[in-house]
């Protein structure tokens, strides 16, 4: 029976099986019919607007939509209001934004009612760490789409043109109005004559999709490559050096963006090289942008070797500058007070910078999270953080709330994500990855999104099946949501706990293999190396046990956040267990809420991320007759090299915490099948 | 709780947990006392009857034991008889069998009761396939304990003579009486005066132990070394040639006990080189040692690339010489009729050869069962084989009684098992290899000796707690019966039903990797290679179905085997599943007696398998407590690698076997880890 029912559904749905490469990403759907667009305005960004409707119209054939631009206080920066018939916006940009939520709810089946949207952040920015040779530094997914390796790497073609208006698009189908062109660990070559000219070619084709381009600079370029002795921050020829740069890259790039900026951080120069702050280095560079508008995005990304507790530090470090910044100076701070882990507490910074502007940076890009190989949906992580509860200005003062402007009277409000696009045909390497990009672009404008509604929207788009001529959004038979759509949410919402479990649970940080942050590493300490860089200044295992003491006992870092939030954490009765071994260094038979000796918690959260994984290898052969054999295949691949990481995961990480823990893994739990030896010396060889 | 009593047995039993090595195999314990023994007689065969006796005993302090030579019609060949306080045989050697077999029944706790004791056969030997450069033909234990490669390979010193004698010894202890020096693929290099010179040492070595040595020869020696114009077996320069070379042999090593033959077999030369027969060949060999007592082994393992199913043709070449050999000529015969598999029906020749001597050729080194990673204990296969019913003299015809003298009046009766020892410390590689050494020599002694009761000796000999000074079989407490003999017990005894699930379930043969035949290569068909050196000339896969077709409607090999066999194998509705596809080609959704569709059931057998590996494992890992660190880490980590290796089997033969099928793997089963491509590219790079 159930083979027949294989069969027949194979048949069924053959009309949706043709190939699909993912470049298409979540704008796969075309019209299905005729639509009559009103606009008495006109420009590039209105063009565009108006050949989307076209392009994309799946409402009633013949319909009639006004585009209508008027000033409106409701509306705010690029928001918009829409109607079933009418789209109203302050600016060209606010129209075309409205015009993709319109064609977004069609395809996904979302009503159109009468409602103003506005973005919760001004800027919504994508940072490419992409290098001048092309390499992307956490990239994933090939080259870079904005430079090229080799000679004439410089010209702009054709094909670089075309693929930066794809890019455009996407972003703006989403809200995204800003890129960072180069990495944060920036070449000061990309202030030279001949890179402005291509970061100029690269603007002229973002800005039709109200994408502004901005750059991240290297804080010595004074000296590097306008060949000063200095680039000391209040030195006056420096002062000057960059008010010539800021002139002449207005001077092709009228609507430039600005400067991000990672100082005196992992190696990389800064005001600190001169004795100066963060706060002299990030304001002379601000003062140089003020008169055209541009902003400074300065990265709060900083900790020393020689710190005892690098949680703690970019919040020693900027928390006394509070109130010295410029008002176009945002200070960029990632999610979590350490690096991108799988999971972190948010950062202390949010919220308790009262006096300066503050925005969140995410990483799109899986650095620590299985890069393009393991499927991870970040937008609960970001949800996660997002929503976290900082009582800075009382209940309510969530990291969203603190950094979106609803608390504090930031002049500019911005949120950065870290890109994961590169020159693979589907752009991110992983089909699911897509999904990344989607759910920061949504985030970034509308925080308050559940995780569940933007994975949703983005399955609908991303997978629906697609029949000539029919709207997207009649296709989604009971059976399709049930088989399909309600399953693969499921899976993306469940991916990144998952991932929690099989890598770090239970507030397990940074215990990666050193070279590459894929796989683990717990035992990675070689001789002479800065402990900061190494897994077991994180973890901390020994004979008596394990985590990280950062209450008032130890590191202190607790005292950090805002009460009751910092007792919480500091007392193990309220300190939640995800956080437990983040916040605390427990003995291994530590008994858990739930009656488990923390040892068993540990091996149960090892074996639960990898037996979720071996699901969702399930979910996903199960949904195989529902979509194309090139995405489904792909995944397919992808999902079993995410198991066999998985595996190894769970194996490295309790063959080497059971050194310490001298206790037997529960024996209802399936054993390794590699040996730590083996896995510990395949980890040397790959260095 | 469970950790305290995990700390408790620690302690209670560390007194079991110095390293062991392995080398002392199964006679590892010493004497709790002192016994007197009564012995008219003197041998070297005795002293050491004597010394063992006075080394090992563990029964009543201070008693007697009176060592008879007595000739007795009940006791035949190197029988014995034993009493509480006697052992009488015919021969030295029987004395010896008899102390060993009261010593082992003094450790194991099994009663010393009178007993008449004979063997099943009169010849139980291993063949050593060790070549003279010291590699071994399958062999997974490091290099030949008998042959050195390079300068003074050939000089024999104290640290060879010493490993003879213990390797001499082991033999013994389990009843094998004789020892192949080579390889059946042979050099003639074996025959010159050099390397019987070496031989003749080694001869000397065993003889006290009653294992005579025999050697492998190339059937072309005569033109090879002897520079004669032909090897010819009518031709009577020729049989001069070996008469004088036999003769030779004989001078050096009086009771040498004959020569092994693979001939016209693999690129082997042979008599069909000269247009002779089998039986030309074998009676040539066979006059020349019959003066000496000497004996021929002509192995039956041949087959062409011409026949269309290789697994008939040895009964088709062999039966029309039945009757035309000389009575010192034993047809030497693989338990199947392909080649060691890890399932494989009987030989047909079994029984079937009426006038002739016919003897079982077991392999105890793994080749095909997971070499000397995978834990599988062979006993059950060849239980399975010699309790097989052939019919051929009636009910009751097993391939046991057919070649043990029970049913035919074979003048000579004997056993062959193809050795698994090398020069590593523990013999064989695996720890648990030593158990097939062991019940190879158990079986040639008794082939009526269940698995069961063979597993239970080795494991009490092997594993035994040891406490100086008390008697082992005191120390076999409930709970150590409970905990560790059972479980150990009931592992070894599924291990080989569990090979055969992830490897080859349901008769499926030979679908291994071409080189190495350890991992699974069902793809493997490279062109020009002759077809049944290929797996799909074995599984046959195609859209229609699998399997190979030997029905009458197809090979009609099922007519080798006597009725009613022939017919209960021809027969769906009879022939049992574990040789369904050995016999028959069936479509994929073929239904079972199960009532699961074929496709499904093969699935679930890999599945099956995979999980008991996975089950092995927490086993062993229970049991760590009760053994040494030594031999519980080597087996653990062996079991990771197994289970690796069953994984990859797994995903290999499901996603090989799934383009055929086309059918979806249960989604009650987990999905394979691992990419069919990726496998099968990396099965090609190992070559």
């Amino acid at each position: 029976m159930k083979t027949t029912v294989y069969v027949f559904l194979l048949i069924s749905l053959s009309i949706n099986l043709h190939a699909e490469d993912g470049h298409n990403l979540w704008l796969r759907n075309k019209n299905t019919g005729h639509v009559n667009v009103v606009c008495t305005r006109s420009s590039a960004t209105l063009t565009i607007a108006i050949q989307e409707l076209q392009q994309g119209w799946q409402g009633k054939e013949g319909a009639k939509i006004v585009l209508t631009l008027k000033n409106d206080k409701a509306i705010r920066n690029d928001g918009f209001k829409l109607s079933p018939d009418r789209i109203q916006a302050n600016t060209d940009l606010g129209i075309l934004y409205g015009v993709y939520e319109l064609l977004r709810r069609q395809q996904t089946g979302e009503p159109v009612e009468e409602m103003i949207c506005n973005p919760s952040y001004e800027v919504r920015v994508l940072n490419h760490w992409d290098n001048p040779d092309s390499s992307i530094e956490r990239g994933y997914a090939g080259r870079s789409i904005f430079w090229r390796k080799g000679d004439n790497s410089l010209i702009v073609t054709d094909k670089d043109m075309a693929l930066w208006k794809e890019y455009a698009r996407a972003d703006a189908s989403i809200g995204i109005n800003g890129a960072v062109l180069n990495n944060v660990n920036a070449s000061p070559l990309m202030l030279s004559k001949e890179y402005l000219d291509r970061v100029k070619a690269i603007a002229e084709v973002l800005r039709p999709y109200g994408i502004k381009t901005y750059l991240s600079v290297k804080f010595s370029s004074p000296s590097l490559i306008g060949k000063l002795k200095t680039s000391d921050p209040l030195s006056p020829e420096v002062i000057k050096w960059w008010k010539n740069k800021v002139q002449e890259i207005y001077s092709m790039i009228p609507d430039f963006g600005g400067f991000l900026v990672k100082a005196s951080s992992e190696g990389q120069p800064g005001p600190q090289d001169f004795g100066r702050t963060h706060a002299d280095g990030a304001n002379m560079l601000a003062d140089a942008l003020n008169p055209f508008g541009g902003i400074v995005m300065w990265r709060a990304f900083v900790y020393s070797p020689t710190d005892l507790d690098r949680a703690k530090q970019a919040y020693t470090e900027f928390m006394p500058l509070d109130g010295q910044f410029r008002d176009n100076v945002i200070i960029q701070v990632k999610n979590g007070p350490v690096d991108f882990q799988p999971r972190e507490p948010f950062s202390p910074l949010f919220g308790a910078m009262k006096k300066t502007s503050v925005m969140p940076e995410f990483q799109v890009t899986q650095e620590y999270l299985g890069q393009a190989i393991h499927l991870v949906f970040l937008a609960t992580m970001w949800e996660e953080c997002l929503q976290s509860e900082t009582y800075q200005e009382g209940a309510g003062s969530t990291v969203a709330r603190c950094t979106d402007g609803s608390i504090y009277p930031q002049k500019h409000t911005a949120i950065a994500g870290v890109s994961n696009i590169g020159l693979d045909t589907n752009w991110c390497g992983h089909p699911f990855a897509q999904a990344n990009w989607y759910a920061f672009g949504r985030l970034a404008w509308n925080n308050s999104l559940t995780s569940e509604k933007i994975a949703d929207e983005w399955i609908k788009l991303t997978f629906a099946p697609v029949l000539p001529g029919q709207a997207t959004s009649t296709l989604f038979s009971t059976e399709w949501t049930e088989h399909f759509l309600i399953p693969v949410r499921q899976m993306m919402l469940q991916s990144r706990e998952t991932a929690v479990n099989y890598m770090m649970p239970l507030g397990f940080h940074h215990i990666f293999s050193a070279n590459g942050h894929y796989g683990p590493g717990p035992w990675w300490a070689p001789k002479g190396m800065r402990s900061d860089w190494t897994p077991p200044y994180y973890h901390k295992a020994d004979t008596n046990g394990v985590g990280f003491d950062r209450t008032h006992a130890g590191s202190d870092a607790v005292s950090q956040y805002h009460d009751p939030l910092g007792s919480q954490f500091n007392d193990l009765k309220t300190c939640p267990d995800k956080y437990l071994l983040w916040f605390h260094h427990l003995p291994w038979d530590y008994k858990m809420k739930n009656g488990r000796t923390l040892w068993d918690e540990i091996c149960y959260h090892y074996e639960t991320g990898l037996q979720q994984v071996r699901e969702f290898q399930i979910i996903w052969d199960k949904v195989e007759s529902y979509i194309d054999t090139e995405r489904f295949t792909m995944v397919q691949s992808k999902l079993r090299n995410q198991c066999r990481n998985a595996q190894i995961w769970n194996d490295a990480c309790l063959l080497y915490f059971q050194q310490y823990s001298r206790r037997p893994i529960p024996y209802d739990i399936k054993r390794p099948m590699n040996d730590l030896n083996v896995l510990m010396e395949n980890d040397m060889k790959r260095r």
